[in-house]
């Protein structure tokens, strides 16, 4: 079987069975679609974990995540709005945008557009080149406007095309303003305010499998002709 | 990409977006290799959730299963050695075979041959047909050996080939028994002992990327030679 034939390959190239590439992890939320992946670095790699202290404190409070040993995997807080180093000349800084607590932390009321530690983006420059990184979000403020504007690229959240797309195909009750995203389509959707903000490239991210920019149609081509880009696993970029 | 191809495809069905057919999950460990695949069955699937009190414990003390929608997923607790209807026609039985607490919930002294409801087996049987799942196990008992003996197939914990494999390929510094697996190799491995026992089809499970069987090689042929098979994803049987 082809599993077993890779785990072989590995076997033969030992030096390679417990080694990643990664240096660093930087978390925007603590909803489980981006933390979940930490159990599978648990295989005592070295690396340095970024998170502001409420979605530190996510992790905390769930010992499954006491997997990461503490003596090989450093736990950072940063704070909002302050710059910090985040490798060899890549300078990072996290901001709030409008989100919600992760889904599994919700109380009886759920504040959607909550601006706070809870979901965040993530400023990175080196030299003259700037990117944004804004995986969720619940409202394109000002705040974020004056970030966006001039960034060489902005990784922005695709989660739904339309917001009622989960309700017609019958996947569940929830709009995407209730959980805590602005959609793509509509006049107060991200299609429509980040192609009036001067950004080299704009990338959808974070998109969910009922959205219909997946496949070929209308939507996609929406999209594309506007010049924004589809991401997808294993994307790599140059700016 | 093809993700994307395969998500665009999905949406062509939209029934199929969020459908599942696990109809139960029956947990034996509450170490992270056996609880963490629940995270990917949040989105509102309806299943039962059976294991004994302590795993559901360790479940219970990481809020992110509450992920899992007590309205849909409903979580039995199920005692040792008693049995129970696992599914249509299916009956199941727990029992402890010896083994440890969870890697990540380890305190400074580790038992690593307890026997109670953390590192569980289960047989299971349907008229006359009977099977035993033992993904990890410390030391071959004589309660385990009596429930072994006549089973139609038998899963067994193959995690290491050798006790010290984890240390001669610079992995670690553990032996198999101190992270509470009997190995397949020597006069008190799997293999030697049970092969003396009377079984139908004995197969290989919850191999590490460490154990040499995964590739051609003298250890594979031994155990291949010997009568056993070798576990692989999507394995399917029939008794």
């Amino acid at each position: 079987d082809l599993r077993g034939q890779l785990l072989a390959d590995r076997v033969l190239h030992p030096g390679s069975l417990r080694d990643t590439p990664i240096r660093a992890v930087l978390l925007t939320n603590g909803d489980i679609d981006h933390i979940a992946g930490l159990l599978t670095l648990r295989e005592k790699q070295t690396f340095r974990l970024l998170a502001t202290a409420d979605i530190h404190a996510v992790l905390d409070a769930n010992p499954i995540f006491t997997a990461l040993d503490a003596e090989l995997v450093v736990r950072e807080v940063i704070a909002l709005n302050t710059p910090f180093a985040l490798t060899d000349g890549l300078q990072a800084e996290l901001f709030a945008v409008p989100g919600k607590v992760p889904l599994f932390l919700e109380g009886e009321q759920v504040d959607t557009e909550l601006e706070g530690e809870q979901t965040v983006a993530v400023e990175i420059c080196q030299d003259d080149h700037r990117l944004i990184y804004a995986p969720g979000c619940a409202r394109l403020n000002h705040a974020l406007r004056a970030r966006l504007e001039g960034a060489d690229a902005v990784f922005f959240d695709g989660t739904l095309y339309r917001d009622d797309e989960m309700i017609t195909a019958g996947l569940g009750h929830k709009t995407g303003k209730r959980m805590g995203h602005m959609s793509i389509d509509g006049a107060d959707g991200s299609l429509a305010l980040l192609r009036n903000i001067p950004i080299g490239r704009r990338i959808y991210i974070h998109i969910n499998n009922s959205n219909p920019i997946w496949r070929d149609g209308p939507e996609r081509r929406t999209v594309e002709s506007a010049g924004f880009e589809i991401g997808f696993d294993g994307m790599e970029i140059e700016l």
